[in-house]
């Protein structure tokens, strides 16, 4: 049994942050879950464009304000506390944040937590370098 | 991309629940991520036993007051907002809940949805029957 806490993890190696957004890893390839576990902030007045070629990411907000818009078909959802939205289709998205976001994220393939955003968006797959 | 929102869920046949608590599911096999993403409430005052035998499972709290009992080892964990527990050896576990318990929880393989929880506290794997 593997037990963590968000906030004990903040000031580690476990936190990765870029541009206005810091993501804690409570979950990495290496724990052998299957799936990664990350709880991300995002600040406010934020922009994100991500294209997850590799991966299959779910994001449930916990607290903040913000929306995604779809970047095939123009459609923009709100987010807000209870909303999940879900990479199924590896969707391009742009996330916009008007209050800072709180976001709990699976990933499938598990991240290791070696991987950089590349210039298109995405991480590279676990059998690729990055 | 799939949106949805767990308020709007939880009159629904998404919604599941048993004595003393009940877990909306977000995300299931069919929506073929690799993992399932479910919002579990659990009643202040109950606790719970569970063992996912063919099943990994994460569970990070968002709020509540609770613990966690490795029925293995008889060590008891705290269960507050931000603390995750992840159960990578299928761990037999009792849940204590003293102020109600959200939960943000993932299952690999996914959950299917039709799964009940079986006299060992275990769920069927996907390949047999429940």
């Amino acid at each position: 049994m593997i037990i963590r806490n968000v906030n004990e993890l903040k000031n580690t190696d476990r936190s990765v942050s870029d541009a206005q957004w810091t993501s804690v890893r409570m979950l990495l390839a290496d724990d052998q879950m299957g799936f990664s576990f990350h709880i991300t902030y995002i600040q406010a007045g934020s922009e994100h464009t991500f294209h997850y070629k590799n991966h299959f990411e779910s994001v449930w907000c916990v607290s903040g304000k913000g929306s995604i818009e779809d970047l095939e078909t123009g459609e923009v959802h709100e987010i807000k506390p209870g909303v999940m939205y879900a990479l199924d289709k590896h969707d391009k998205h742009t996330v916009r944040c008007e209050e800072e976001l709180v976001l709990a994220c699976c990933f499938n393939p598990p991240v290791t937590g070696k991987e950089v955003h590349r210039e298109d968006g995405s991480y590279a797959a676990p059998d690729e370098a990055a």
